[in-house]
């Protein structure tokens, strides 16, 4: 009930099925856009993705933020009395309770024990389900025309924009630049022109002779607990020259060889037919113009693609900008972050290029090492992010607090002009502790992921029942947290956790062209997966995605909204309808159990 | 010594290292071609590699088999006298003799302890390397100009060629020539002719909605210990007229579509510049024509590619010829594999094609489900070939010799005429008896899988030392015989074994367009391989296979014949020559260890 709260407040989603059994579940009969998230459809293939025109008029709002959150005014008197415009905001003293109530939850003695078996009758309850039916669902597959594996559609969902072309990609790139334009000017240092020869010059090298070796950008055996290292892997040739000019958007060429590199990926997704992803971009915080920058930058070099959706990624470092003293206070990093959104919405007409990029960013995701503990415990009584002017990083669930608030207190302002939602979509329970599942509980649409579900049974049972997708990348945990063979994908799949199959980084984890195939390839083969499963897989990825609803009706079926087999099209997914019951049954029989037990309570409480 | 002596008797190869520290060393002045097996280079660039010109002219030597074995004979009067022509022929007795003396050194106690020690040691010593100096190898590479593990040639050293293209290569292919030419008369029964469309009209089956599940030719759980279900997968669809139709190279179209298959497969190979492979197609010796048919569709179709060499798979399966009648015994099988290239051996200007085809053919393997019982024990008293007239199928063990035998006698002659010889390559230790690699230490030049040396300390010391190649498909023993995780190569690779990587049949058992790659790709993340792993497999893999010695100079250095590190050309194969070193060091140190015993005990002999 608690995490359906935050869901309907942010425009997240929240299973009906789950919602019904809770007694707040809105009827079936109800629209299917009802409480399904905001995303434009794409453009249709004569529109121009990059028109300016359609931006809505200016509403004249002001925002002001207070305690770390913006709050919206319809104008200055309103601003003055401190009357906001009618739009949920949250509420940071029910947050802490919401919180504490969850913790509490989940080192509770009696609900780990109930929460433990129900995990392991799921896990043996589908092995028995394999045993009985897996060639009965082999069979439905056979039969089925003209779709299977391969041309199903599968969405990377979660990737990084500056690694999601393999390493091989990259070297090429590198060589044939130097190859074609060794005299443009790429770079300026104290006021001084520098040509790509100059600096490849300075570096001492031949492009011709780089290698992958050299170029070092792939994670290994040296990067395994060691995320700063894994960190530097982003610097080609450990120069942070050339991560600036071939792997950032913001640079003397205006990201052009960034953006160039992207489309390549790009146009190979679009052959590929049946392959979309989600790169992430980055926006620091560290100045309100990496908005319009990042705008400019995506239509100047024309990075649409069909095959993409955009996610924003924030990272954690507000501690290293505020040592260098880049910021004054933590509320400063987030009004860099959200002001300029804010000001998008209210007045697209002003702000048009950002007004348009913001078609195809889908969510924002909260990136770093989760293994860096932090001192500060978040309560109601932590400093608000204005008057967090320390040194020290606040902690991930601060992170998570605000970044969520003002995503939505922004939805449903967006939400009230028609224009489309974002979603929350956080790195989550990789490592460190296990408080930064109990904030994405709450907070997260979705999230990537989710190692340590594995490590707290309440949790993982929580994460079951509201069937929250997490987005798992065994290969990535492989080089950085966790070997291939101890990886929870398996598990969790086999338990009907929502789980999909993403790549993280290519450029730092896979070896051939195709890196999300090899994703699926190697869990396929390490874990004898099944068509069935990996088709299964396959379906998540696109229900978690920020595809659009036509989109998701033109890939899933008319009525992939629908939960359990009716909402399956086997001809468009390639999962058998037995699985599909098997696993609506299986989570309605869940939460009939809790249901039961809860009427029950009542009724004793009633009689006495 | 005794795989010593029959490696030089079939012109297979043999450690120079290890010869020396025998005793029977050559200087290593020798020249490089001496010990080395003759293949073909491949035709220039503008030469026609179907040349049929160069044919030499007949000698009129005659051939005539005795025990199993063809013996040559000048004239007539010498076939009368039984006088062969002086060339080196087998001796059963002998064979037998070692043969046991192998067997009894396998499970005497004290070599068993002392192998298992070494191998032990030789582990330990390969982790301890690992630690000290992974990144100086890795440094070493690093500054190795332009090669890196992707520019470093690799031989899929072990596939089948009716498997060769994945299941999606397949599929397309198939649905293509529906599409093209539906009325094309593709088959003839009972004197009726079939078009493409009938076949599939028959089969109930509009290829459009042919899928990847329905065209079931990919292995999966349910073939675990199952090789006839294994083997029946070749069936697409499950209908044997698709397999004889799609993967053959006799039938009503003379193997044009299998051809055209092989032929794109190849195509991908010489664009990706840098990968080569060695498909086995079939002999199967139910008749003498088959290979001159063999030969015909080879040239007709021009199937030539520089990137791949043909090995000849010979299935074992006299029995089922046998009880349908094809074959009166053993021996007739031995002739309709061996008689047609004696005859193009000794006189190719009458066999032209043949002659032709037999320069692309570099080995012999011998294939099938080595888990079948055989209650016959293979002696000198066993019956001889011509004799073996029963329905039971003859051992293992026999099909080695008598493969071996007469490809040592054909080698020998056709090194007499300058000709390439041929090594026997067979699948060895896949599952079944540990005999099989008994047989394979006397007669192989290398073998395929050898996951069985697991189970045998002495014998996988013996592999060790003599370094005979393994080619090694985990993806395969995956789904046939061995969970990936268990799989012995790392091991292998770790003591210093010669192992290679190899697919088998990609389209049972791989996912992905690049299935070499693949195969690479899962060993290295699974198993966290280094780089220096990964291209030192590559380099065994080259050494292992039959491109000739032009081509593997200049894929591995000038020298590549010689042993340790001079041997080695890091600018072409991105190994390290810290790595190198180390093999060379170790192997040595294990040699002198066997040597100083074998000196002291001569010494003792000598005092006593």
């Amino acid at each position: 009930m608690i995490r359906e709260k935050y869901a309907r407040l942010a425009y997240h989603r929240f299973p009906r099925t789950t919602a019904q059994y809770l007694g707040h579940g809105r009827a079936d009969t109800a629209p299917p856009e009802e409480g399904l998230p905001d995303f434009h459809p794409p453009p249709q293939p004569q529109e121009d993705p990059y028109c300016l025109d359609d931006a809505p008029p200016n509403l004249g709002y002001l925002v002001h933020m207070q305690g770390g959150i913006f709050f919206v005014y319809d104008n200055k008197k309103m601003l003055q009395r401190q009357e906001p415009h009618s739009l949920p905001y949250p509420d940071l003293e029910t947050y802490t309770v919401d919180m504490s109530h969850i913790l509490a939850l989940i080192t509770d003695g009696p609900t780990k024990t109930y929460c433990h078996r129900r995990l392991n009758f799921l896990e043996s309850k589908f092995s028995l389900h394999e045993m009985l039916n897996e060639m009965s669902e082999f069979k439905e597959l056979k039969s089925n025309p003209h779709r299977d594996f391969y041309n199903v559609r599968k969405v990377d969902t979660h990737i990084h924009a500056a690694a999601c072309m393999n390493q091989k990609h990259l070297l090429r790139f590198i060589k044939h630049t130097y190859q074609t334009e060794p005299d443009r000017t790429v770079a300026e240092k104290w006021g001084r022109k520098i040509t790509l020869r100059q600096v490849f010059d300075s570096l001492h090298m031949d492009p011709y002779d780089l290698t992958v070796d050299s170029l070092d950008v792939h994670a290994g055996r040296q990067t395994f607990h060691r995320f700063d290292k894994f960190n530097s892997k982003y610097n080609p040739v450990g120069a942070s020259e050339l991560r600036d000019l071939y792997l950032k958007t913001e640079n003397y060429l205006g990201g052009e060889y960034f953006a160039r590199m992207v489309k390549e990926v790009a146009r190979e997704l679009e052959e590929s037919k049946y392959q979309y992803s989600e790169p992430r971009l980055s926006i620091y915080g560290r100045s309100p113009k990496e908005w319009p920058n990042l705008a400019r930058w995506f239509i100047q070099h024309k990075v649409y693609s069909p095959n993409m959706r955009w996610i924003i990624q924030v990272p954690r470092i507000y501690d290293i900008f505020r040592s260098k003293k880049l910021l004054p206070s933590f509320g400063k990093m987030l009004e860099n972050i959200f002001l300029p959104l804010f000001e998008a919405t209210i007045n697209p007409q002003d702000h048009r290029e950002l007004h348009l990029f913001l078609k195809y960013v889908t969510g924002f995701d909260s990136v770093d090492d989760e293994s860096k503990h932090s001192d500060h415990m978040f309560s109601d009584k932590s400093p608000s992010p204005e008057i967090w002017t320390s040194e020290q990083n606040p902690p991930y669930s601060y992170y998570l607090y605000y970044m969520y608030a003002n995503i939505m207190v922004l939805n449903n302002l967006r939400r009230e002009r028609g224009l489309s939602t974002f979603l929350f979509r956080p790195h989550c329970g990789e490592a460190g502790s296990i408080t930064h599942l109990v904030s994405a509980f709450l907070t997260a649409d979705n999230i990537s992921h989710g190692l340590l579900l594995k490590k707290s049974p309440v949790l993982q049972y929580l994460y079951y029942l509201a069937q929250i997708p997490i987005a798992m990348s065994p290969l990535s945990n492989n080089s950085l947290f966790l070997e291939y063979s101890k990886n929870p994908l398996r598990e969790f799949l086999h338990k009907g956790l929502h789980v999909s199959l993403s790549t993280d980084d290519p450029m730092q984890f896979h070896y051939t062209k195709e890196a999300l195939m090899e994703e699926y390839a190697i869990a396929a083969q390490v874990w004898k997966l099944s068509t069935c499963d990996l088709c299964e897989i396959a379906r998540n990825s696109v229900l978690q995605s920020g595809l659009s609803h036509q989109e998701k009706q033109k890939f899933l079926g008319q009525n992939y909204y629908k939960e359990g087999p009716e909402g399956n099209d086997i001809r468009k997914t390639n999962v058998a309808q037995i699985r599909m019951a098997f696993r609506y049954e299986t989570l309605c029989n869940e939460l009939s159990f809790l249901s039961d037990a809860m009427k029950s309570e009542e009724i004793t409480a009633l009689i006495q």
